[in-house]
């Protein structure tokens, strides 16, 4: 169980029969994981139909929801997530309590393992955190990261995926514009990856040149600082959320500026294919990323992702858990041998 | 299921087959439906003496406490309604979040009603507004109004009814006396239309003339300024809750001076009839609104309001629900013709 | 069921049969009783490790945590106590809500009595505030103390001990050191009592002369002011977590000073029996009471505390609900005859 102390390890985050068992990033797994996490989010989006919407995966299981920084609405969704699956829910507002005393974050993770938890949604403002506990502190618990820093927000990355093979059936062939504030972005960056490794063809990140990051010249990826050129002819276009406190540091252009440039009205909407499908991760700052007649459009799927939002954490934390439990007993067997 | 841009409609809250949908107002509900709620309520006192007292009628169904102002105990009683109908419930104390980054509230609603949730409980400190929600926003979830602004509150007007009906069995003949703050009470409008609705003879609106509503004058209410017009020969003596905030700004007396002229003490009771009960909301101001001898005496039906609370909401919960369920297959079937 | 105006009774946590029926204080409670106690919990520690860890002991039960000083630590594990007794749980943190609003204790209590609540868990600054309530206000609802003031914390202290059992099998024979500011904490009254009475040989409390109780001078204790008096030959070192508001205000030594003399180091350790234990009720200050190397050292058994904590809690709030069940029953065959 020794992961060692290496820097963020690919295969850090599955067992060595290759399954999930904890969800750090999409860095690292291949197309058939991908493919497997969306094809179990599609099983569950059918039990958010039905008139009970419970499976019993993770019945008398305990999942703490350990928030950092606050996040309402992403936790909401883990919480609804882990209740549909049966689970005991502990919503653990770290910023306000256990470390306020001075206890270190790894103590407060042991003592919580100790309790007999199985699963910990980590948000945090520090890139890196869920690998460090999922590495160095609770490795036998599986970590969930719900978004760490500017790092990765891998859930968010798979829901927009599950929405996007929704409405456009397979990733081949596909063109997909990613608009806004790449540089501060969690999301943009595990999107790319998913998006590459699923087979899409050609990933646009669009923004001002002062916002894209310094590796963004990776393979695949096209830079594109105008709308006109990133929009050109292409299937899905993603909208970022754009951080208000960002702007008002000089970082950003004004509101109204970026939408001039970069908000997605109607007209700039038409450069796109005409069954191009929009999204956005919400909350949305109607009138600075993107107009109200285009996000409650016919090509807006934005509630789509937050009901497939759902599904998707369902997804991860089942086989996470399952992952862990694979992991156990091969360990008894592993011991008795 | 376009409601249109009507004001505040009767039909509402109801679906096509008169079932409940809703639960917004008291306002426009007949005397057979009151009558159902009720009785509805009356089979689930008997789930709260039970040693396991849950039903399983809201399994799997998500229920989201959506408070706007805080208000615990409010909170409290529908969280442990719905947990005894076994549905997972989520808190969402919206004025410290989600909102605060700017999202409208339409489009929280929004978000919440795509992550497959079947009901809101709302409380809101605007009038009207859980109204606006279930005609404008989110039609297909079930919308409870837990109090809004000074326009309705009415689990607590039906709660009371459940409770005098529980001592005087029925509402034929019964003069009812409502005391205190009328002009800021939600929940006096509610209970006035709920006593003429269910039939009761007499209903008297007792407090200082500044402190009547300009309406208050309609059909079958009697205004009285003094306690010895107000009790004499009632049945019923509701007290309101004074809002203290309300007497600092000067538009009350001093709590000493409304004590000696409305509060109720032994020799006021003493006016009305010898088996007269005494009601309030909760929580009480002891000495102010009323004596602790009359909060803790024979008459007192305090604390039955607090146990026909919870039942009280555990009916309009269920039958909402299924109003909601109702409307959903003869949508569905209307789509199939 | 009238309890009378005593003081403290040791009978008032005992229904006549002598069943617990609250869990209030480890003072009067016999041997056989809290043997019985850590049967139970351990009983419930073999839930902990199932795949399922859920009993339906209190299930269609509500638990209500009445948290009147914030204990992010101490709620969360009665709050996983009671789920994995399938219980519905009510968190109030009633510092910041009803009582706000200008209502008696006494009321907010009797309010949750009549929403059918069967168990309050209360924490509370006030020494005796668990006891006020048993005795005085909700007598039929079960009531677990999680801490009054500097009064009691009965389950820590017998989580304590059936860390104690686990390890040593007997208490007979044992040599226990308790460590720190035995003045101020409301654990180490809790166990010395049950230390006595479970028949360990020797109870010894070691800290500074100004931070030892006047009534410490009891049978059975000895007090040690040095390290090399105090750990000599013991088999059990119970650490006691140290207030750094005490420190601040001059109570106490710095915490160089603290650490010199009483923190315990690998040097202080081997004073000790090679096979003692070391204990911490958490969160620990590193390097203040405890060196890093003996917190995570093979001697400790912290974390195997925290484990017991849940099992403990589960036995507690199980034992109690059976008692007041019992009661009632008893209740009603009384009126009946």
């Amino acid at each position: 169980m020794n992961q060692g102390i290496k820097a963020i390890s690919p295969g850090l985050q599955l067992t060595s029969g290759g399954q999930l068992k904890h969800f750090l990033t999409i860095d690292g797994l291949g197309r058939d994981l991908l493919t497997e996490i969306l094809d179990t989010a599609d099983s569950f989006i059918e039990v958010g139909e039905r008139r009970i919407k419970k499976v019993p995966l993770l019945r008398g299981r305990t999942v703490v929801n350990l928030f950092f920084e606050p996040s309402t609405r992403t936790r909401s969704t883990f919480e609804l997530a882990a209740k549909r699956l049966s689970a005991d829910v502990l919503n653990l507002d770290i910023s306000k309590s256990a470390t306020s005393k001075g206890e270190s974050l790894s103590d407060t993770l042991l003592n919580l393992e100790a309790m007999a938890s199985d699963m910990f949604v980590v948000r945090h403002a520090q890139s890196g955190a869920a690998h460090f506990i999922a590495r160095s502190v609770t490795p036998g618990v599986a970590i969930i990261n719900a978004g760490d820093g500017r790092h990765a927000h891998p859930t968010q990355a798979m829901l927009d995926m599950l929405t996007i093979r929704q409405h456009k059936e397979r990733f081949e062939g596909l063109r997909v514009a990613i608009v806004g504030d790449i540089l501060h972005s969690r999301v943009a960056r595990s999107q790319v990856n998913a998006l590459l490794t699923l087979g899409a063809e050609e990933v646009r990140l669009v923004g001002p040149a002062t916002l894209m990051p310094a590796a963004a010249n990776q393979l695949g990826v096209k830079l594109c600082t105008t709308m006109e050129e990133g929009l050109a002819e292409t299937d899905v276009i993603i909208m970022l959320r754009l951080q208000k406190e960002r702007m008002e540091s000089g970082l950003l252009p004004s509101e109204r500026e970026f939408f001039k440039l970069y908000g997605l009205t109607r007209e700039k909407l038409a450069l796109a294919k005409p069954d191009a499908i929009v999204m956005h991760p919400g909350p949305i700052n109607r009138g600075v990323e993107i107009e109200s007649a285009v996000a409650d459009g016919p090509q807006s799927v934005i509630l789509s992702q937050v009901t497939n939002g759902i599904a998707l954490r369902m997804a991860v934390m089942s086989m996470a858990m399952s992952g862990q439990l694979a992991e156990r007993a091969a360990a008894q067997h592993g011991g008795a041998a």
